[in-house]
């Protein structure tokens, strides 16, 4: 593979950016990678274990004459760091991000962006429950998708260049308008994260059901929400605070099938029940036949050793 | 491992039936096992991969001299067949089965067991997202729990050689009474269950995002959803309709810890939320301590191959 920018600034060192970092180096996308983080102890961190070719005490500094700086940080920062880093930015630098939500980063990072820089808003779906910058490895994009958001009158020669960069971090990529992007990760991810959040709640909740009890018997579904709800608590506060309408209309309707299904609990209807559980049951494959899942038994997991 | 049962005779050659006759195979934990399925193609299957010894083309022929009986069929199905049966039972076997819910399994399997003839409820928490007699594999059980439910009065031998057996399939066995199983099974599975169904059949739904995009996008927390929400949908329609009201309390409770977060949504109380999520994630991390899942990155499971 050969270099695709010259100098990448990662704003923001956490999971995403630094598994960035490591995917560039196996492939050699970028020149020379530098990076920022405005928590002390993580450019530390980022130091100590070989994260970035140089660690900078500002952003400023970070993305002086870079070619793509990338704003890695949650999505109700990611304005002022525009605003702040907007006068150090190189003319025909590309900006780019990293943010689950697309409309309200365009609405406030768009603004801050200098004639002559192109901003090519990004989302990778990709991601782990753990956090930090230690965290991060090379191959988390691979075979995952990676959606650019680019604004109307985006410089087509900016997003192809993203674009062969994302595909070079492992990524397949698609274009898709910001509205659309929120409201189909509101689907897709945004709910479900909220949901599985409220379930592992109310089981930390139920006083007569020890926690030791929950935990020892997770194996049999609730388990695979309590991995959904230990993502990164800043990052999702901001996700749910940014994607507000879409997160709201889907949790309504998903509320509204609920009561449906309760009402079928509560008065046997099981022709309702068997009827929905089956249509449910056909997406699953659609999924395995995309190829973003296994089908392997045990969900694919290897078992852990004791 | 020496033998715990001379035969042992499976009603019912599901994921659950299967993966017990190729875990007692592995260690010879049977004299001989014969097997029965209501329908004449899981018989043929049965037959045609070699599952059980032999393949009766009746429930009481299966029973006949058996040592161990265990009921492998939907809930809602155990009465009949334990009616069936019961006549055929062989005087000092023990009788047990293997439902997700243990008060109406009891109700209704219970005054079939005749005089003599040990009844010893259990739960193996274990299971995939396939159903069927080829879905088995031998190591579904290793280290998963199985909960042993023995009505008041039980007799402690048959529950010894019951627990005996369920570690030789590679289980930890606890004893816990019906109730309090079936409120501990509503929180870490039932609910959590219905929950999945109800997101996936929402997504399907909508008609603006297209079934395409949902599952193309899915890596990102709805993945985990349709994995659940893919199970059985007879085990799951008899579960419901027999643990109702315990599933309709952890709901109840479900829903209203939503509309808390919905309005702290709504609202922007990023505080109550992020105070949420960080106490979710503490979850997580007693459950990878209790070696019931990994937190391997990627969730542990394996890449899918392109």
């Amino acid at each position: 593979m050969t270099q695709v920018y010259g100098k990448v600034a990662l704003i923001g060192l956490g999971l995403i950016a630094s598994s960035m970092f490591w995917a560039m180096r196996r492939r050699g996308l970028a020149g020379t990678v530098s990076g920022f983080a405005r928590s002390r102890e993580t450019r530390d961190t980022a130091r100590r274990i070989g994260l970035c070719d140089t660690v900078c005490d500002s952003a400023a500094e970070a993305v002086a004459d870079a070619d793509l700086v990338v704003l890695a940080v949650p999505v109700g920062a990611m304005g002022a760091v525009a605003e702040e880093i907007a006068p150090h930015l190189k003319p025909g630098a590309t900006v780019t991000d990293v943010g689950s939500v697309k409309k309200t980063v365009i609405d406030t990072v768009g603004p801050h962006i200098p004639e002559g820089v192109h901003f090519v808003p990004g989302h990778p779906l990709a991601g782990t429950e753990h956090s930090g910058p230690e965290s991060g490895f090379a191959t988390l994009f691979d075979d995952r998708w990676c959606l650019l958001v680019p604004p109307p009158g985006a410089d087509p020669e900016a997003v192809a260049r993203l674009r062969l960069y994302w595909e070079g971090l492992g990524s397949f990529v698609e274009e898709m308008d910001a509205e659309h992007h929120d409201l189909v990760l509101a689907v897709t991810s945004h709910a479900p994260h909220l949901i599985a959040y409220t379930m592992v709640g109310v089981a930390d909740d139920l006083r007569r059901v020890t926690d030791s009890e929950v935990i020892k018997y997770s194996a049999a579904g609730f388990r695979d929400f309590t991995r959904i709800a230990a993502s990164d608590p800043t990052m999702w506060r901001d996700v749910f605070l940014n994607n507000k309408e879409a997160t709201l209309e889907i949790l309504g309707r998903f509320t509204e099938e609920l009561f449906a299904l309760q009402r079928a609990i509560r008065t046997g209807d099981g022709d309702h029940l068997h009827a929905y559980f089956t249509r449910t049951r056909a997406i699953r494959r659609g999924i395995i036949q995309a190829g973003q899942d296994t089908d392997a038994p045990d969900f694919g997991r290897k078992k852990v050793e004791r």
